[in-house]
């Protein structure tokens, strides 16, 4: 029997906005690794785990993990999953949608069990906030923190150890962390947090792959002057320079599909309405699926760079900051996925992810698939982050005929 | 008989590297409005106006003015001065070099009286350090000193008319700084403070006018998006407007004969290298002898922001901060001064200046003129600024002779 899936849509919309109050920030929803009030959201999904049929644990990493049995016992598990933190002043769906609609999907199971166990994972950090570090919780669940990463401070010089311990877990149980050799796959929902899905408008999308990135810094270097004194053809202006530069990351990135190119940061040295700018400094950020259109962009926006000062007298340095390869989602599951959204009445649309995700990281040991669901008004990270209960509905109804076409069809 | 000028110039070159010292800053030359350091540029000053057969007072405004008698008692007189208040961290000649050369002059006639008096004036302000407001200095000499300028504050609280009593002077006595409706001609010897005498390669040129200058806010305002997850076309980056906005100012001021437009401040919000920039706020500063020009451009140039900001789904605003009109120099002084350089051998070249001088604020009550010197490296308000020695004897010669010419000829 079909379920309704709009009622458990909106209880899912009402548990993130219920989540949404426990925050470090009174008025805004700021949750980072491991704070306070992260035990407040643990004891909530704690109960919503145990009340949908799941046996509930937190690892070593803090990451909340709730077991739902198969009817073999100790089978293979699909795990589905999301992160549990937020940037500071967020919404109330990036990553913790992930986790309420997981927990939702197995509740509409009604205590029926599947051939193959399901594990619920609520990440407690993804967003790289508390330690300047994303993805402490998926790491550990692929067996990835090291004492680097144990030792790391945060603002108040507290190590990532210091802060296990502080809320009453053991850095020594992490092994007790990490996901089994013998795991089926990783499903993740998420809202897409850009304007692609509304633009189409169509309520979910496959991911196909987390875009790779490369973030530089940019720099024109020329010479301060009067701006009263000095005729255009004696100028040697950096911010003339680098505002050319800016047209044509713009150009190269429209001319490239699916590339993305970013000058979000810029500086004018000194920085006076008389002065002619002595340098610019720019922040550059560039993203494709293919790694390899991606660096020839880079390197072509480099040489760009570099022709544009040489033709004004300026020189031009860049220092590269970031440079992430691309994470294909594993294809087998994401035509599972394909199949059971198109099950569900759906038109297909295939993404790029452009942003960072725990799929990314999972997929280094398993197969890995994400759904996304529509952003209102493409907004993300900001208190005005929503997602409409229809969409909900649309990715319970393609979730719930995910699972039952594996337990049906293996 | 002709004097020597390099000897007197290497000695200007010598007295100003000398006042340089006396600073509110150790280790830069930085000298505000009436800073306690001014008492010792004020005593070297008086003693080589004395020397060379002057009688010096200190007006109400604290500028410093040295009376070289004529032949004719209390004749209409010939006013050379410049400034002595500095930027922060300013070099050794702005301002300084035409009042010390100035006394150079009167010095080379050796006791000699001409059929007119000679007044150097050293004025106590130009800059508009320390009250935000420029030429307090010039304004008093044309008895524009009023109120509300009295009562202006410095960042430590004290008022114009503060500064004036602490330095041991009395703002009542503002009005004997007022020069005599009588006055033949205001002269000033200043250094360029850009590059085109030295592009040219020429020791001096002749000031036609003064440009206007409108300054102005511009912003672009756009929408704030994630860098990874929003694809180029359905972006509204206000950075990107503004980069496009930046080429076509320069773009216009390179078309346009004479006319300097420069954008040296930006900053764009959010200012995240993974954001794309909701709004972006630039300075404009646009400048020209002909406010007609200037002011048709500045409408081009605003224009053309609502275009481009039209094109890109983003709108524009901007805030007008300065429209000063430009200001001609005297015709019949700055002609004597163009025969006193051929008379010289010096080839002229008539420039406007971009910068403002008292020599702007002096042509509202008297005949002005001004002859720039060549700035090496075109640098200014800077510790490098400096000036030749044979530029310096090369302005004393057709300093020397424009007296001589008007002693001769009247």
């Amino acid at each position: 029997m079909m379920p309704s899936y709009l009622a458990p849509a909106h209880e899912i919309v009402a548990r993130c906005r219920q989540l949404a109050v426990h925050t470090e920030e009174p008025g805004f929803v700021t949750r980072t690794f491991l704070s306070e009030p992260m035990r407040c959201v643990h004891t909530d999904v704690r109960a919503w785990m145990e009340q949908a049929g799941m046996s509930v644990r937190i690892d070593g990493a803090g990451n909340i993990r709730g077991y739902y049995a198969g009817t073999i016992e100790d089978g293979p598990r699909l795990m589905i999953g999301s992160h549990l933190d937020t940037v500071p002043r967020a919404g109330a769906f990036d990553g913790i949608l992930g986790v309420v609609l997981g927990i939702g999907l197995v509740g509409l199971l009604n205590g029926r069990r599947l051939p193959f166990p399901i594990e619920i994972v609520g990440f407690s950090e993804e967003e790289g906030v508390r330690f300047g570090m994303p993805f402490i919780g998926s790491r550990a669940v692929i067996g990835e923190i090291d004492d680097a990463i144990l030792g790391r401070l945060d603002a108040n010089g507290l190590s990532v150890a210091d802060a296990i311990r502080a809320y009453g877990l053991d850095p020594a149980s992490l092994g007790q962390a990490v996901a089994t050799e013998r795991t089926l796959g990783y499903l993740e929902f998420h809202i897409e947090q850009g304007p692609v899905l509304e633009s189409l408008n169509l309520p979910l999308g496959l991911v196909s792959a987390i875009a790779g990135q490369s973030r530089l810094e940019v720099r024109f270097h020329g010479h301060a002057n009067h701006a009263g004194t000095t005729p255009m053809h004696l100028r040697r202006d950096a911010l003339a320079g680098a505002a050319e530069w800016i047209g044509a990351v713009e150009r190269e990135a429209i001319a490239t599909t699916g590339l993305v190119a970013t000058v979000g940061r810029i500086e004018a040295r000194p920085g006076a309405g008389n002065v002619v700018a002595a340098s610019a400094v720019m922040s550059l950020d560039v993203r494709h699926t293919d790694d390899d259109v991606r660096s020839k962009a880079v390197t072509r926006l480099l040489s760009c760079a570099t022709q544009i000062a040489a033709r004004r007298g300026l020189t031009s340095t860049s220092e590269s900051q970031l440079n992430q390869p691309a994470v294909a989602m594993d294809e087998n599951l994401t035509e599972r996925l394909a199949r059971a959204l198109a099950n569900s009445g759906y038109r297909e649309h295939r993404m790029a992810s452009g942003a960072g995700h725990d799929a990314m990281i999972m997929a280094k040991r398993m197969p890995a698939a994400m759904l996304f669901l529509r952003s209102p008004g493409g907004i993300s990270h900001h208190p005005d982050e929503s997602v409409l209960p229809e969409d909900v509905a649309a990715a319970l109804a393609t979730g719930f005929n995910f699972l039952e076409q594996w337990e049906r069809h293996g």
